[in-house]
């Protein structure tokens, strides 16, 4: 079966740049996977793709080898298994927030005896190889979020469950279940605290801390915690920030530092 | 009827930023026509667009007050009458190159008398008003694109046939054309000879003269020369540029001045 | 944040007159969004419309005025969110039979600390404006349906629940429910004496009942009986309906009342 | 070979019924398709429909026994024989303005050694049969748009041409193209004049003269004047036309003569 | 209300060959509808088929007379319904383990008073006729998949669930769930023993057994263990078989036994 | 720039062995891609494919090693350029049936100065590499469709035509342009004869004779008359006789030579 890079820079003792999708078209997700990220992942969650759509993008992100990741959109076995069919690598599960819902998405992501996933890969087997169905269990990547009080309560728990191969913090959503307000790169402390905490106990459980962040300070500073994969912004945002930066020159007629 | 956005600038003495997109999604088309361009171009010629995915596209952009534009595929009566009746306010026609192709142009966006397009407006008429019919013909927008020696030789033919709006040079295929190597903001010597020569040209024949850019330094320029209409760049370009600097920048461990 | 036209309409002591989309097309979507009506609702329940294809319709009824609703598939908070994100602003949510179903429900719209919403809007914040993180939850709607009898049993819990902005009966589902045959507009007594039933009891509780209809006259007679907000039959009995009608005439020879 | 129903309607002494589907729906396609027609056209010039959305609109139509036309964008061979391949029975071609260009489009419809259409028929031999390729040119119908006073002045040399099965008057554009306004239904005595005369030289050709309407009344009138297929309005006008009566009366608190 | 193919097959104590589609294309659906099958089944589950896509699958189907089935993507009413409303004529469900799960799943097939299945038919009234609401519930069929350890020992359970058609073996999940490598046909003793085992309990409480098969071989095996269905083999398979042995041949210069 | 495939096969002396791709479909295209073909062809004239479909089949032609070929709908400059824009590595021309249209063709695939065509790739550049402009005229392959009499007696001005490639021979169209069915492998004398007089003449003039066949049989005796390409039937075929033969087994209780 075709290695899951993102392990293997992982084993490297390497730090992951992740792109992030949630525009449904294959094109942008083609010209995106061309671009110097480690992998790839779509957004089915907060990102403007369904199932169907994914399926394209999947195949434009593996005409180049960065790994494909898929964020489903709920903790559910049913979509968890039409993305893995699919070809995805890995799958970032959004409110992991018990121990019991740690266990269901691992169940979902791994065949018998490991868990209850459903037999009948299609794409992956073109992508991943003819021995896919034996070796899909120790190359599927499972990243489960935590962006909850409640995810906090119960790390440990979450942290310990076998199967699990990281945690993907989303700032964001921890930051409003603590009392702030959304968005990205979060500097209060005490959503600080928790971001530093995560990384220190997700390590030492063996277990990946990641994030998503929205600038490169924020990335460098993640990785200064102990982050091993961080979500560099996303296609939807690299286009609004940049347009609204050029324009924002053109418009008083000075010239930006445009990267052609 | 619905005023054109771009004529209005025009009559002011004002210029126009366009935005270009390339990307067959509605999801970015909106996102585009919320950034603080003027008018938002679909590209079918080179853009991965097809007529159909082009209607949503309209649509996303008639959220907003940004005038909607597109490039045809080619010189062609039915898909520039297609793209009409789904409301398209301008039509960007490649390879303009003599006076009859650009007749034939100024042919398909017309209604008899001046000109042969076949009434049945769809969308148009949902987006410009019931008096449509009656008021496109003098709204909606004619650019013929020149873009080749063969069209700088028949210049003001081009630029006296009657019924057209605007030039829009295309400064990659012109470069081609003349023997130099495609790509954005050409400055070579007879490609800039060139460049000037249409804005004066077009200015004195009382057509507006429009151009595409890369960069803001390109674009300063191009209003220098008396261009009235630049389009930025583009969807496609912004995406793949913005990623490129930000990636350069953290693959080597420095702070991008992201723009969040 | 842009307001909520059926909160304005209600706050001031009106009806609200509402179409429905069954119909997976931007264009018959945004058509119908030019007619005379308050909001405009897909369909995503017994419509034939899927979460890819309700971005483009959302896109196309965001061309008007007219408030954009969906009818979730069910009581499910991962395509609820999704919903949201691309711009909703309300949710309609099928088979609240329940206290407990109505606050799941709620809690899948609202953000934290009012509910579970997880934060990640994109055409949302297009649509409603940069405070939409701060003011979606006073400002998306909340309309559960009532459409059993275990609803009708469970009513004063359901109306009661913290959160919720109006409920929306389903009549050919309740009169099914209630041992009558499903359709249009029933006159079932006892039928209608639930729904009689449910505009008093929601009234009582500052919850609107709101409600389906087929014809002008069940209409009028909801109205009267309290109804704030009616939708009207929908794009595919619109297009069934006249139809019927007009070939019925002209297949006898006869001349329809054509509106032409 | 599965016949043509038209062909036989029209053996047979009949009038034809044909529905319009502008919008690219299967669903709305089937819908239209169940209702009393005898036959219905996909409008791929002025409708918002392409080829690829028009394989499953052709596949709904085919659920039914009314038989599938089509409107090609133009008078291009590789459109109109990408619709016969998909199992169109038949097509109106728009701005045939001559005897060339009439016997161009009788040449992409017909097989050597009658045109020059080319072989490759995939869903045409699911729909016609196996004996498709073997009875196409007998079976598929032509139908050219006279709508223009260039095509009233070639009439003869139009009706005339080998293959022609049918004209079709197109009301709106042959008004533009006289003079007047464009609209459905016209009353203008120079275009009542000439839809006249066509019906009468149709006749003594042995073609079928078919014309679009907009309401019961002009049908009546054209069959009087001897059309032989009127497209009756379409599912864009129903549908808009339909919500426009029903919510007149529903505002001003009166009962519409609703059709359920 | 159009009469249920399979319903009537097995009543004459005939065998039902069923296709099987993973494929989301209605093209490829049409074809595959028109040989010889008796049913045609889309798989949402394995299959790259979402919902949307599943309409004009279903319309394709239909313009044969074979029976359209689909595989749901899990055991959740949501989707069963949108499938049901758009025409299916049976669901196969996945992972049916236990008596409480096999009467959810009924439920969601089965209106009231014998299920809880919402009222809002489209496409499925245009497939089954006007009296769709009526006689669903006698006419849509059931299939629980039996594919573990679990459900094997809850086989009695399941089997005499009320509203029960048929149970449909997945083989390769069953070997899984049971210690051994998934994939078609399956020989392992204790998995062909389970096989054996289901047809004769099926068939003792009056479900249908039905079962998954790769080669003709095995269906021969499998109808003469008292399987009453069998699905041959799918389009994915069709497509990847043939061409391997094909190219195989082609490539060693031999003539392969082309089917042409 | 990514080399061609197909020419360096052919510049080492060997054959081709394509596959052809009617079904839109980025599912099966990979599938397909996946099998021991050397190029892979998506027909865009007989298929059921248009251009938008064609992008992420082209993407998941490119997820292997396989060379992207494209049949153009027909000669004309618009969507050849739109296809190679897409990444097509080399375009089936249909109906080239003199110099001036082989001259057309040509040229609408190179770059100035050897031809028009104008510059924009975007996923071209993603696949072939950065110096894509300036290797495109030597690396896409023009291969002109012979398949009419007037071919055949235009033969040496198309074979001479700077820029062209290969002749690809179109058996169905040529056997019925001579008088005879349409179909696969043709065996009538004259067809025969002019087929090995194509390669006979192709080679002289150092163009690579290609041609469309459905058996192995047939592929073996054209690659004994020099053909230097065969399409190997298509998706469309091989699951449509795959499928026939193994129902016919099945249905009469027998045993096919099933492949898996």
């Amino acid at each position: 079966m075709r290695e899951n890079g993102i392990r293997k820079i992982w084993a490297g003792g390497g730090n992951v740049i992740n792109a992030w999708l949630s525009i449904a078209s294959s094109l942008s997700a083609e010209l995106v996977a061309n671009q110097d990220f480690d992998s790839v992942c779509i957004d089915l969650q907060h990102g403007g793709v369904d199932f169907q759509a994914s399926i394209p993008m999947l195949q434009a992100i593996s005409t180049t080898h960065r790994t494909p990741l898929v964020r489903a959109p709920w903790n559910e076995p049913a979509i968890i298994g039409k993305l893995l069919d699919a070809g995805a690598y890995g799958v970032i599960c959004p409110m992991v927030n018990s121990r019991a819902e740690c266990e269901a998405f691992i169940s979902a992501c791994r065949y018998p005896p490991l868990g209850s996933r459903s037999s009948g890969p299609h794409r992956a087997v073109l992508y991943g190889g003819p021995d896919y169905s034996a070796k899909a269990n120790e190359t599927i990547l499972t990243l489960a979020m935590v962006e909850t009080v409640q995810a906090l309560d119960n790390l440990e728990a979450i942290l310990t469950t076998p199967g699990l191969d990281a945690v993907y913090v989303g700032p964001s959503d921890l930051s409003l279940s603590m009392g702030e307000k959304p968005g990205y790169d979060p500097k209060y402390p005490k959503v600080m605290k928790a971001i530093a905490r995560i990384a220190v106990e997700a390590k030492r459980h063996g277990v990946q801390p990641c994030i998503h962040v929205g600038t490169t300070a924020y990335a460098l500073e993640m990785f200064g915690l102990g982050y091993r994969l961080i979500t560099y912004a996303g296609d939807y945002r690299f286009l609004q920030w940049s347009m609204q930066r050029g324009l924002a020159a053109l418009r008083s007629g000075k010239i930006a530092p445009d990267a052609l």
